[in-house]
């Protein structure tokens, strides 16, 4: 998938009403499937997920504020943002001074439109821009909101490519959000285009596509005897924005998946955030009862942007060339996790004679000693059974492929023999 | 007691002539025991303290040099830094050549008195400022120290708050120095305005007031079997001039008062600096034998102001303000102690639903996550068993109280349990 | 040796045309030995050596290229270099067209002859100047290389200091450069000199000079039951070039070597570098069938002078103060690594007093504590068995010698105990 395929994706998911629950998400991942074959699970309203229940599954059809000339001064149909997610159905007329408890705003940002939802507390209101508001006289207004809120369904869907291994790797989407284009469909769309291409690889690589929180809830009480398999796992989000890349570590700090996004990332203008207990649903998979090596992957991390949770988030907000960049080092992770090992030097009494083996340059005295020369003899140096190939590329600041090759050429020659991973 | 008290109290307790002996000890402890119970200890010259013993008692009434017109161009009555602390008596006439030997200056302040003293080698001197010494002529002069150096005592004294454990807090103070302020009248008054607020505490808090070295030598001595309680201390030294708070870490450099106090200072200009054996009796605290908890808190450190050890460390070089910030911190050191614990979370798969407890902001999307909340979800995350609250507070960035009360919240709403500490 | 005596026997070693056999190393060896009693070491062709075996001896007795007038515009005789290392015979007529594939020039440095090698693969070739490669027409050449490759021996010698311990400390020079001054004729001259001052040493010193690569990997294979011994080792190159001097660390990284070469570099314009496996005999010590405690001392390191394994390496970009300063590094070296021990305090509880024992000043309240008696309280602390002198040291930030002159004066007070080392 090219990046423009990308932005498509974003763009044709972008008008979708997504919410936690509902159609939206089933639309969502019928979008996705024809990218991807997908199994997609539906759990009853009510069904016990660890601390938490699946909650009912709300639609929603249309929703507006008329003025008394019938002009909709605020359209579902025109923002999805502009009703609170979750609201409950009403029809009435109501003075603006009755409806301001009900009405958000971001008085700093008087342009954009707020995106708020409220799941767990039955309620309803609207979202607004400033100046919309300001606009407004004192009414009455017609108002509506034609929604439907009743026991049904929680959607989510597993993408699976199955390796060598049955150790998983983890990527996992939320699919919750309506209209914000970088948080999550930009997620999405890379998660998608990074599937596309696994072929035969050595772990099973596992797609989550599921509601934020409950979702990861969902899955997680679902798959209890499951999670042990997770080697390594990253939430994706935000992978669109113009900013650059943000690795947050693991909980742990120091599992695999922290070691090796921050190998790709070193050549790339990036930051490493310290694991915190806020942000994507790495929340729910680092809670210290599973404690899985997840970290998160995003260009500007989440709350970090103006247009976050905003109607700014539109998809003129990402670009073709950001997710492209955030599919390849993705890309990359994946053949750091997938070529990482362990190796013991066969002949580790002094230096190998590599001329012998046609693996040296024959004329000595020369300072300019190649990167595939230097990468083979840190390789036999450091292959003591104790040290991976991301040890010895971390150490010798050599990349991570031009290590990988060396072991390939080593082992070939007879000189270096995989451990046991 | 405010800063003003405090200051009023190094103010009453300058003029006094204290020593590692003597009355000057007495009547200093005696003021202290009109704000705090204080058991007063004597031990008699000659007993064996550690590798030491109990010196000669040490007092002294008078002492000058007389020119020949009979006026005291040296006189202790107006300064008792004047005479070089344990001087043996003296009667008699010397020309100031015969003098000189016996006479102290600080030719590079030349306006200031400085302070020494000879406790273990029997001798006698006079301190004076270099101007002072300029100004004399050949003499002769009269020379009187009146001083007694008989057997006798060596006084210190504690004072306990007794808590629901019997580990200890040590806080420590030296009361050898005559008219010093900051050194260490200042570290005295913030000792009693601590001790004066705490009630009912956790753990006991001792505080020691005993003279520098063999006064602390003498305490280790007579409760070698009690240093075994000592969770953390403190020596408290020049508490009250207008410099940033310092505190020095304990020999161990990683103990809990360590750690207690890089989290309490981090909001304020301070330094902190790795153990050293020299400075305050962190020095016999901290010996290989005992290798106690215990850190150093000062404002400037030891030997670090030009005032130090001079008659320019007198009352008005320490501030009420400054004093005041001392305790401030102290405080807040102690509740820290007094609060930290481990927890466990006792719903650790998933975050647990906060907003069905009453403990969650109902209305999603929002940004601006407020520190309440950031503190439940870092201590949820957190509380496997292995992190104390102080573990939480250094992790996340939070202040230790934000905490602190998150972790109090979660444990009334049954999601948190105390480990035994 | 003074540093001109160094600078002396690195003049009277240039002209010699050394390789890793033959009679060049042969001829260094004797003048070498004119210093130091040596054990020079014959071993056969063909010798199995690690993964190696000895290869043939290469002796040759002059080269050159001649124009069509018959003077030499490549000449043997006057520089060494212009001869690829181990160049089969050759006696023929060639066009410059012809030759071109067998003339090395540095087109960068256009007045320097490079310096090449192939000693394991059979070729032959010429080195020179890109000037003079861009003075030549098109011939034809009269070619000569009056060379033997023939079966013989690979030479190598030895000296040993031997000490209390035989655990051994190990200098190690490679002899194989022909004319090149810094690399190594001055690691060689350092090492005769630092050899005439060791007399009676705790530890056993044994130096080797030994072809590189191939002479290290003999060894190492002719002593692998002595290696085990080897508490601390050096490789000794490029000790003369007007650089700040340089340290790479053993493979171990916090191996003995490295803290002591840290220390006392510490001082001085220095440059500390993390192991690599390229450089100097280190990649063969520290091969990780081996990885001894052996770390590289330089000035600048390998490969990093425009100079380095070119003519521009001549007597003349080597100093008498350079290779001073070198060897007294490594005599800094040798007195850490002869006077470390841990040691215990036999008074541990409180500090001891020292005045009774002569040890302290007696005239307290002075700011300005020495250096000494510093030195002595820190011994004190630390001395619990634990920690050795070096850990002393790093950790007071006080020097060496005043660290082990303050155990010396507290070991002769009965104050510490030496523990086994």
């Amino acid at each position: 998938m090219t990046g423009e395929e990308m932005h498509a994706l974003v763009e044709r998911l972008y008008p979708i009403c997504r919410s936690i629950t509902g159609d939206g998400v089933r639309r969502t991942l019928e979008i996705v499937g024809e990218h991807l074959p997908l199994d997609v699970h539906e759990v009853p309203t009510g069904t016990p997920v660890l601390d938490w229940a699946v909650p009912k599954e709300w639609n929603i059809h249309d929703a507006y504020i008329k003025d008394p000339s019938g002009r909709r001064v605020v359209d579902f149909r025109r923002l999805n943002l502009h009703v609170v997610g979750y609201s409950v159905p009403v029809r009435g007329t109501y003075t603006l001074e009755e409806l301001r408890p009900r009405l958000h705003t971001l008085p700093d940002q008087p342009g954009l439109v707020p995106y708020r939802t409220s799941y767990y507390s039955e309620t309803w209101g609207f979202c607004l821009s400033q100046k919309t508001l300001d606009g407004l006289d004192e009414g009455p207004y017609e108002v509506l909101i034609d929604s439907t809120l009743a026991d049904g369904h929680l959607t989510y869907a597993e993408h699976v490519v199955h390796g060598d291994s049955d150790e998983e790797v983890l990527i996992s989407c939320h699919v919750c959000h309506p209209s914000l284009a970088n948080d999550n469909l930009a997620g999405i769309a890379v998660a998608v285009a990074l599937a596309a291409r696994l072929e035969s690889p050595r772990f099973t690589y596992r797609f989550v596509f599921a509601p934020g929180t409950i979702g990861a809830i969902t899955w997680l009480a679902r798959n209890r005897d499951r999670v042990g398999r997770i080697r390594a796992g990253l939430t994706l989000a935000c992978a669109g924005d113009p900013g650059p890349l943000t690795y947050k570590r693991s909980r742990r700090g120091d599992a695999g998946i922290d070691r090796v996004l921050a190998h790709v990332l070193a050549g790339r203008p990036h930051t490493i955030l310290d694991f915190s207990p806020y942000g994507y649903d790495e929340r729910q998979y680092c809670s210290p009862g599973f404690d899985l090596p997840v970290g998160s992957l995003t260009r500007t991390p989440y709350a970090g942007y103006p247009e976050y949770h905003t109607s700014g988030d539109h998809p003129g907000f990402v670009t073709a060339e950001a997710m492209t960049e955030t599919l390849e080092v993705l890309r990359e992770a994946v053949r750091v996790l997938e070529r990482d090992a362990r190796y013991r030097n066969l002949s580790p009494y002094g230096e190998p004679q590599l001329g012998r083996r046609g693996l040296y340059g024959s004329l000595g005295g020369r300072s300019d000693t190649q990167e595939a020369q230097l990468a083979m003899l840190w390789v036999l140096n450091q292959s003591d059974g104790g040290h991976s190939l991301l040890d010895v590329a971390e150490r010798s600041g050599l990349p991570f492929d031009a290590v990988a090759e060396a072991a390939a050429a080593l082992e070939a020659a007879g000189l270096l023999e995989r451990e046991g991973s």
